[in-house]
């Protein structure tokens, strides 16, 4: 639960724009830098974020990818890039939610990317922040991990169009690929909740509380990710910034599209999963007091005969009943009448 | 279930704009071409999309109707058209949200057309796109299906006034066929709403909790069919593209508001299946409350008579009641008296 | 409930703006024209449409009023007022929601007159119709009716202001006789609101459940009503035709007044019959509490006693207690102790 | 309940701006003047509206309050003061929501006041019409009431700067102290939402749901009420009638605060209230079913014990134990066993 | 619960801008001057506000600080300072919703800084106003605290920016540390929220129902501060006043961003403890209802062997099985064997 509060409280009184050493601070970063254009396409993984510095002057696309967030190369990108302290600091912290922001020089874009922890069945979450500048994209990913590695094979193959557009086109690609990545997780989730939906007409199903309350939690931090992911990606699309050019917009209102359809998705799957819920607890209530209905309903033939043999069995000295020859069968037949009786008043009364 | 999640996943990693060779591939695509002024009418099957090209150009209006989606047709569309790879792609997976789009040469819009496969009960949909051109208007249906037959049969005949107007008219002609297939399908969820109301007053229908639940369910995906399709009837309207012309706005105003009574009709429904839901629930609650309390207060009155049984069931030598003359009978005639004084009791508390 | 879903479906397949013959085609319809100014005053009823012209392009006001709506009547309307088509279909069809629609020439408007069913309980609409052109106003009523009478009234005797002002004030006197009604009707629900609220502290009403219940229905009826409403008279209130002056825009904001008020009861109502919902189902749900609580009770107390005469009523040979003297009142009197023991213990727990 | 719904249906049919005689007629109105400057300060009960007439005319600021409505009266200020007839209307009709008009020569403002009943715990409203003219404000109350008693004595003393500042200042103090006595009726009842909670804690409460609904209610209408006022004050704020300074709007602004700060309070009564209501919900069923499972479980202790007692009560011929020695014994403490063991066994299930 | 109305009623009936002697008119009051540019800091603890003038008008950076509110020194400080009585008033009394007021000579700002009392869980509030001047920041704190401690080690230190900054920048840094304290608090609930959940899952949690009404409460009494801070940063942030310099600016969307995240974080508790609320109660009931299932299976097993019991316990002369040898035992097996069928039967019935 920890993660629906944003980690804010370890900065506190230290002054804005601080890039803290943290206990991450000495995680190695692997930066891979890939520059291309329509005739060229370059990769080399770096040491030293200074080797970067000629690529990004060329007039080619220059790529510069970071995983593993470090103080030290966040300060000395911060040098060499003039970015401004207030987003070094928020790419060194990963609790930022995501946000776009218009620099004179760039533009700053945070995000999160979600995906499966690899075989389990858990959501988890990674920062990833973008910064375009004219003829430059750096990315900044929390993990190592091989989300861009179809955008990198398609730069390297030549693939598509992306070799022929600007920076501005591969962030476009990036964001893209984010995107995508809810989907992959909304689709294994609507797989999941119709299995929960069938454990639930079932009627068998224990731990289906549970799971619901599961599901909802996981609704309500996917929301909490999903909106702020709309408002950045409307506010690129609709940005004047002379970063990002027009034929990319359209492009921009394709991953628009998708982040209203992913945002659909969620809130369906909320209405779903409050009427199973509703669904649930009626079922579950019908089902317990039809038991109950029946087990009194038992109980309740077996009352006036109980009685009735009490009553014989009581010890008066002038009963003139038990001394009848036909007594004793004459009750058993009375408490069988009874007992048919009682049955088709039930039934009459459609309680049975 | 599965519809409720736009199925994006499969094209993860590739390209934007990618026309994927799927399943449906090799499926036969239906090309209709009409072509049509106030003077003629010509209709043809085609073979190859290339037929179309001299009645496009021509100053008559030239209908292109595709039914059946068909990568190699499409991506020849694509060619001869100048449609962007973003459209071609959209049109492609049947996965899309309502939407519109104004590009520079065309108008693209995406619909779901909803409708009872034929002789279930069930609602399907089927993704249908427009492409608006000057002077042509190509419409791509998912499956064969003669939704737009009235539409072809009033050219032919030259009803109405739709000989006479433009291609903006045809695709107005188009958007209000769809839309008011939504009104048949409501009227039908209507009816069935009306005859679950009834089956929630009889107090006997099982399966009402089921049919419940398949009506919010289906309510929850209508209303996310209906309020995109909204947006995009609204944005045509306002739409200041010299595509639409004045008299058509008017009859798109027309078409908006059929939108919008769709979508009170359908926060109707919801609301009133909220309604019938809680009724539901409150009614089966009271029912089996109504039973438990008999059951109870016919076991209350026999309670005291059983003890009173069992008390003369005692062995006790000196018991002197039980030599009396009368003791037998006294007992009874308590015992009856027992009985009419609870029930009197009850019946002053109100409880029976 | 059919009442909840507009009925356009009928129309399916037809070219927009046809005014079909419907069963109602052949029933008559009543012309009532009324033409004045400060000096005259001219009522007649009316054969033929025809008649009317003269009137209409004179300077004074003239107001042609339609009871009942015919076809044919409607057709040679639309020929000699230059009315668009789909104005003709939407008067003819009573499924329509309340709007506004600016033309060049008139303004049309449709609205929902709601009342009570003559000497019942329940509440009815009818569709009214108004065109306001340059200098007269046209009324079309579905049924036979008198709700415009005192306005007819007022301009007979020239009452109030009615007769020195233009079309525009005529059409703002039937807009407020229309929306008045329904303050008419929200007092008698309000009056039923109260006479339920005392049936649910009764605690004896049956059938409150269901009165709830028809009670949501109907607010959600209406609130379906007078939303549109809201927007009809704002619309016509900041509208900047011509054909609206500025004195009227006045009197057109005390009519929307009067709408928001209708709106505000109307939500206080929903509230309100939410709130009783939920206090009709916790103090049912005490009520029945109360009961099986007191029976348990009063079980419980007896449970122990039966258990006592039944261990003395076993067969043992040696069991001391049976022959001592005093055994059987010492057991009576045991027995009394316990009830009185488990009285006390109940009072002290507060169960009591 | 009654007050739920404005009071509108009395004046259905009349012509717009009629000032209907009422029973309220023939009530006396009492009409104060106040007129002052720096200089001065003048005050006379007033017999004849025309009386003040001469003063309104005069440079220095006029304030003509009348306690109690009366036609004639209104009818009078009518014709000298140029009043638009809907503006007399509403002021003689008391069921206006709360609204701001601005007219050419003056500002309308309807307000509700609400305090307690002369020593009773209800809520009543009292409707308080204000015309802020140019160097005049008339103010109309419905009943003889001192709450603007305060302002007038700071007029008459000289205190604060309301002798120095102009109409529009005195309009604002006026408004402020309707506003403020807002704050008296809250703080009560949020003195008596404080004793409610501890009803709710203290489990002892009856007419618990009772006061919870009553409060409902009373948030019902105080939302009512406040809302408009807040669109009311809001739109002075931002008015750009020359009739109100600069200078006053900045005390305008403050009272604006103050409807927020009002607002605020009562949608946290109203979170407050619905908690509250689950609250007792729950814990009112959490305590009824401690009662049920302990004389349940107390029930199922006895249930095998009076079991055996009946089996060696039966009248066998041949039951061995019968003639044993210690059977007796033997069979009571198998019973103690029973008990003990099945306490033991809710003890462990964690039931007890 | 008090705190849930602002508290205004005290000030009822004085002129606006009143500062009334109060209990804590007496009270000392702790000026701080903190004089500051890059060059150098000047601190010290002043005894009258006129110590702090010449500083004021010096072109450095000055903060005055007061703790503790005192009406004397209020209205020393509105004379020397020019500031308006309203502001004067607002800073007094401490029931202030937040707010931002543009002044032309400055702007004034109230907040609402939360935190736990010393050592306790309980979170208070406190009210903290600030007047941001040319070149000087005031500052004023209702209680003695080192809140702002951090910044002004920062200022005395000369680390970060600070010194090198105007007063918009020490007022931004005041703002942010306010803001960071809330992430405190929350973080320091969800923790609680998170022990809690697990309360809920362990299912012996008493007074979890109290805990959830009151986190309930807390959240609706923080949702009440967090949202008019959100507004009045965003209004700062927006604000066109010469004051506040655009890399300030910069700033100030920072700390928008923060405030954002605490609404995100509330909000997305707000849904967490409805969802654990929900849970709990399905879980109560869950656990009560297989108890009460279980009791009442134990005492049908029972129900027809004792009456079995009853049976053979009756005393007619002519009862056959009485006689027979095996009779006891053969009554003994039927009573196993109808205990056995039973559990079966239940289990079977999936009821067990």
């Amino acid at each position: 639960m920890r993660r629906f509060i944003y980690n804010q409280s370890e900065n506190i009184g230290l002054p804005p724009g601080t890039v803290r050493e943290t206990a991450a601070s000495s995680r190695t970063v692997e930066i891979t830098l890939t520059d291309y254009s329509l005739q060229h396409c370059h990769e080399k993984l770096v040491q030293h974020i200074e080797e970067c510095l000629p690529f990004q002057q060329s007039p080619s696309v220059t790529w510069i990818n970071l995983e593993g967030v470090n103080p030290s190369v966040i300060k000395s990108l911060n040098g060499h890039f003039q970015i401004h302290p207030l987003v070094s600091e928020d790419i060194m912290h990963s609790g930022q939610r995501p946000k776009m922001e218009v620099y004179d020089q760039y533009i700053f874009i945070v995000l999160k990317m979600i995906y499966f922890q690899d075989g389990t069945d858990e959501i988890t979450d990674e920062q990833v922040s973008l910064i375009l500048g004219p003829g430059y994209v750096m990315s900044f990913q929390e993990k190592p991990g091989d989300v861009f590695g179809p955008i990198r094979r398609r730069i390297r193959e030549g693939k598509g169009r992306i070799r022929g557009e600007g920076a501005d086109y591969l962030a476009y690609s990036l964001l893209d690929a984010i995107v995508d990545n809810y989907f992959l997780v909304l689709e294994k989730r609507g797989e999941d909740l119709e299995r929960l939906e069938e454990g639930i007409l079932d009627e068998s199903g224990s731990g289906v509380l549970q799971d619901i309350h599961q599901f909802k939690k996981e609704i309500i931090y996917l929301r909490k990710q999903v909106w702020p992911l709309r408002e950045v990606v409307s506010a690129l699309q609709r940005s004047e910034s002379s970063l990002i050019t027009a034929p990319t917009q359209v492009y921009l209102r394709n991953v628009y599209d998708h982040t209203i359809q992913v945002i659909d998705s969620i809130e369906s799957f909320r209405d779903m999963i409050t009427g199973m819920h509703d669904i649930y607890l009626s079922s579950i209530s019908n089902r317990l007091n039809e038991i109950m209905k029946m087990l009194t309903m038992f109980s309740a033939i077996f009352i006036p005969m109980t009685f009735l043999a009490g009553v014989y069995g009581m010890n008066f000295k002038y009963m003139p009943e038990l001394n009848w020859r036909w007594g004793y069968f004459g009750v058993l037949g009375l408490m069988v009448g009874i007992t048919v009786g009682m049955i088709m008043f039930f039934k009459n009364k459609k309680w049975l």
